[in-house]
């Protein structure tokens, strides 16, 4: 199976269409990287760019993105609406097929120690990659931003896990990490009462009682006339989408309410929507393997 | 979207690996052509090659094809259990992605016509391809087999689409066209009562009243203890898979009978199971280029 780890960095860059592109081409002139997409966000001044390949191909691109963003974006001179503390602000890689988490961990490491060499930006690794509970969550590290950072690396818990004591003078610090595929997944519920889709987003997240892997709040869709329970899905292998879907649908109907649908947004691995066939066609010794496009990925 | 056709000749030699080897070589180096699948069966003494690429890289691959079959089979020594009435027997083509049924017949035809023209081989359209009812069905076609082929087109009505009057020598005819992919897929019960599957079968297949895309028998699996509904699914885009199985989920309960689970056997397009997830969790705007690995086959 062609190993397939996806890239998705965010950089503070969302208005200058040049830096951008500039910054963009470096990544899609790597040989085997696949530039798959490119968002920005110019009231965050900001840029996501998703790329993909093999671990050779990801730490490539890695480096050719940060020579190109150094060149081109001062903190200093930085505005957004987004919470940001590096020019390259976070770097996480994705297992998509044929990889592990633990492969994907032992990848930001090495692209940390390379980042760090290379660049002089300290590196903290976060999420899967976290060398303390603290750093596993990417607010934490980022509180006090670019400007506060010099004064927060004082603190030695805030030592970086790679590179110098002090932020980069223009591109501050940067966290990277390992996580699996995050799939924003919406349900959208048959009523008008935000209370409902706030007491079943309760139901099913973790922090309060629900699934491992799920986090969910409730959404007005005010035009609609409707409202959502709006999910992310943080490891769709250990809780499925179906799964959370009855679960949804059972805790409606104790309220007396119908799902009206539900949505996928951007994008999913495939294995996740085989997963629901697989689930309700009950089907048994199915493979990813007998479906004649990862035949064609494998090639 | 990158175009992709499916292509699945079945060829006349199924014991001589030499011969064999030589023939999927042929397809194998045609430029633009993958080679999926190459299925032997002895008894039969017959191959099936499967193979996909875009209708000009098929075309190439049906000609190498030709080429190295003429040259390794003789029709005149060949047995085996199966029916045959050509070096290469059949030619299937088969709308995967980015092409429709209506292509695969244009491209049918002119396979056909350079078949004729460059190997002088007298060739059928067959299934959607058939330029009369009664050649849209292959068995049709190829009653009275290679031994009978010279008696049987001397009838006018057997006169082929395209070459000679007569069958070639060595190489008989061949039929050609296209089809949709047929996906084969069954559902076991848990009863030992072949009646209630043979029944289910019935209440289903398009032959007895049932979906229009479906064929169906009941089977006996007797080590198992159980019987299965045996279908082929001949167009999965118009008789879901999910709605042929909520179906007999339906019929069988109505005989107090539950389903113990259901199976793909081969290849299946990956549109087939996303359909199957649509339906059951309800997905709104829901597009195959939202998945990831369709990103990477449009590369």
């Amino acid at each position: 199976m062609r190993t397939i780890i996806e890239c998705v960095p965010n950089v503070s860059e969302g208005r200058d269409t040049r830096s951008i592109e500039a910054i963009t081409a470096a990544v899609r002139s790597t040989p085997g990287v696949r530039l798959l997409d490119v968002s920005s966000d110019a009231s965050h001044n900001r840029s996501v760019l998703t790329f993909v390949g093999d671990a050779p191909a990801i730490r490539a691109g890695v480096s050719a993105l940060f020579r190109a963003a150094l060149e081109r974006i001062d903190l200093r001179r930085h505005e957004g609406e987004h919470p940001r503390m590096g020019a390259v602000d976070v770097v996480p890689f994705i297992p998509v097929r044929g990889s592990s988490v633990d492969e994907c961990v032992a990848l930001s490491r090495e692209a940390g120690a390379a980042i760090a060499k290379d660049f002089g930006v300290p590196v903290y690794l976060y999420e899967d990659s976290a060398t303390s509970e603290l750093r596993s969550n990417l607010a934490e590290i980022r509180k006090g931003q670019f400007e506060g950072f010099a004064e927060k690396m004082k603190d030695p818990r805030w030592a970086p896990d790679f590179g110098p004591a002090e932020p980069h003078p223009s591109a501050g610090v940067v966290a990277v990490g390992a996580r699996d595929f995050l799939i924003a997944y919406n349900i959208d519920l048959a009523t008008k009462d935000l209370a409902i889709a706030d007491r079943i987003a309760k139901a099913i997240r973790h922090l309060s009682g629900g699934f491992r892997y799920v986090k969910a709040m409730g959404v007005e869709l005010a035009e609609r006339g409707i409202v959502q329970v709006s999910i992310n899905m943080t490891n769709f292998k250990k809780t499925p989408l179906h799964r959370v879907f009855e679960c949804v649908r059972s805790e409606a109907e104790r309220h007396g309410v119908a799902i009206v649908g539900s949505e996928i947004v951007g994008l999913s691995p495939a294995e996740a929507l085989y997963a629901a066939a697989e689930h309700y066609l009950r089907l048994e010794g199915f493979s990813a393997e007998q479906v004649l496009e990862t035949k064609l990925l494998d090639e």
